[in-house]
């Protein structure tokens, strides 16, 4: 156990937190809708449908990876939630990843992206994990060598774009169009907030106002029931893992922001296991089991942390309905991949 | 080079099997399309959707691997020709893999499976990956564990399969059920076989006129063109590889049918690359020219040559129309992949 964050702001940013954001909500039992912290997921509109289906065929391309092998999809399994229900992902030639995939499912609410925010968006995250030698453990450069080798390709982004170009821009560009339309709406919670009271049961409502009261809601909060901010990880008690990632401070700087992780969205939590950046908590139970210790000071009783689980699966929405891309065929000039050399 | 194999009847089953089969189509130029050696393929008729759409989860599910990482669709890419466009695929902890990954498209129409057919049909085949050591690395036992543990899966192969069994049989039963939907109808070239002579142009009709009358339709016959008799890798010049596969008689112990390999279907070919049980072809103008020489004891000129890959290039049909399946989550009592350990 060599990594422990150290609490610094016991109970009092909890307490802060839930003035402002929980107050109003922590007093009624029939709430008002507009009232409530956490807002229903919005459709997406496809405004550029070529560049959202140029995206997908990207998404689902290994041959953006040094192996041929892995795609975006690998990792973040759109039948899986979009994330791959695996404590820390399997990269290029099997080396284990760092830190837990986040679903890319709702990601276009996140304030930033990566766990500890160094890409601003959708689009600058897209080429992290190409170039990563640890993910698909590709350049660049030559991820734009193979799509300009593919005639088809050519002619997809020259329609999407309008030029020749055909750089990585385009390439995280058009990733980023797919992403943006991987939203859930219409999840049974949703329902609910838009005055269906008959949409969750009285277990998934005692759960909800459990999650309120108790200052989850301070951080999981707005649409996206999180992705709005970065907290520290063991803001009360120490949270105890083998995992060395630091967070924040390793993007600012900043000493004090050791160990802050940006707050994962809440949404489709039940199809997103393992939880935590380390992916350590295998079941629902026992993050909120977890959570409730070091982020708020509270023990939940079995029938609390039953009636919060109940809750978050109520939290799980539409998912995108994906047709398969069908990717166009490498050419005779196509660069071979060579995944055991 | 250290595997060769030895030519052992030099030209003499290539005439023979010409002559059977050939012998009309090779006087015809406009020919009647009922004695055509290749016929097109026929759409697929679901007749149990509920069994194909569970056998399309377990297709796509990962956690029928050791890892959680591999699925079927991993080395069998619905997007990719249903190949994986490897020399050979890559396994649990990221073994190289013994041979290139024959396409599941139109695999139905095969005589039996794999490239050495040591399974008779889909059903059989499909239990073969999930407990190979080197691909999934799974055991069939704890692939049904997992599945049993899971409320969603009990539920629906309860539906399908009408008893609480749950086990291996069934598993591959689904599986085969949703493989056997994945055949590829109206290519140019069927709807040419089927009379609307404009579907092709005239150098694709040139190149298949030379590819039946130089004795390439001897082996690659019927519907899938191929896929329906064993035939020796270097029939007439020996076969060169660093592949120390040797195929039938590695099943039938029978030395005489060594280097014998199940003919693989020429559907689909554009997108199935690279070629041959080694994968050593990258090109479908290098497998035309080497099966030339090795098999036929011919070189095609260039001309040739780009009129057959012109042809094989017609064979491209409807791709299946996939929309991915939604995995049922894990339950708090499925037991986690440890890929790493």
């Amino acid at each position: 156990m060599p990594y422990e964050s150290k609490p610094s702001s016991p109970r009092h940013a909890v307490r802060l937190a839930l003035a402002a954001v929980g107050a109003a909500a922590l007093l009624a039992v029939t709430p008002a809708r507009a009232q409530e912290p956490v807002q229903p997921i919005a459709p997406h509109k496809v405004t550029n449908p070529a560049k959202v289906d140029l995206g997908k065929k990207l998404w689902f391309d290994p041959r953006l990876s040094r192996s041929g092998f892995i795609s975006c999809n690998s990792c973040h399994n759109l039948s899986m939630g979009g994330s791959d229900n695996l404590k820390t992902s399997i990269g290029d030639k099997w080396q284990k990843g760092p830190i837990n995939s986040p679903t890319v499912l709702n990601s276009s609410l996140n304030v930033a992206q990566f766990w500890d925010g160094r890409a601003k968006d959708l689009k600058e995250q897209a080429g992290g994990p190409i170039a990563n030698p640890g993910e698909m453990a590709f350049t660049h450069d030559l991820a734009v060598d193979m799509l300009r080798s593919i005639p088809q390709y050519q002619a997809e982004f020259k329609k999407v774009f309008g030029n020749d170009k055909l750089d990585i821009d385009q390439v995280t560009n058009a990733i980023a169009a797919f992403e943006e339309t991987l939203v859930t709406p219409n999840a049974r919670f949703d329902k609910w907030l838009k005055g269906d009271k008959k949409a969750i049961t009285a277990q998934e409502l005692r759960g909800y106002e459990l999650f309120k009261g108790s200052g989850c809601v301070a951080c999981h909060n707005g649409p996206n029931l999180g992705g709005t901010s970065f907290q520290k990880m063991g803001l009360v008690e120490p949270y105890k893992t083998d995992n060395p990632a630091e967070g924040r401070s390793a993007v600012t700087g900043n000493d004090a922001e050791r160990f802050n992780f940006k707050v994962p969205t809440l949404r489709n939590v039940e199809l997103t296991y393992p939880y935590f950046h380390d992916g350590a908590a295998d079941t629902l139970a026992e993050a909120v089991d977890t959570m409730g210790r070091i982020q708020l000071g509270r023990k939940f009783s079995d029938k609390e942390n039953a009636d919060i689980v109940a809750f978050l699966k109520s939290l799980t929405g539409d998912q995108p309905r994906i047709t398969m891309p069908i990717l166009p065929p490498s050419s005779d000039k196509t660069k071979r991949p060579q995944p055991f050399e």
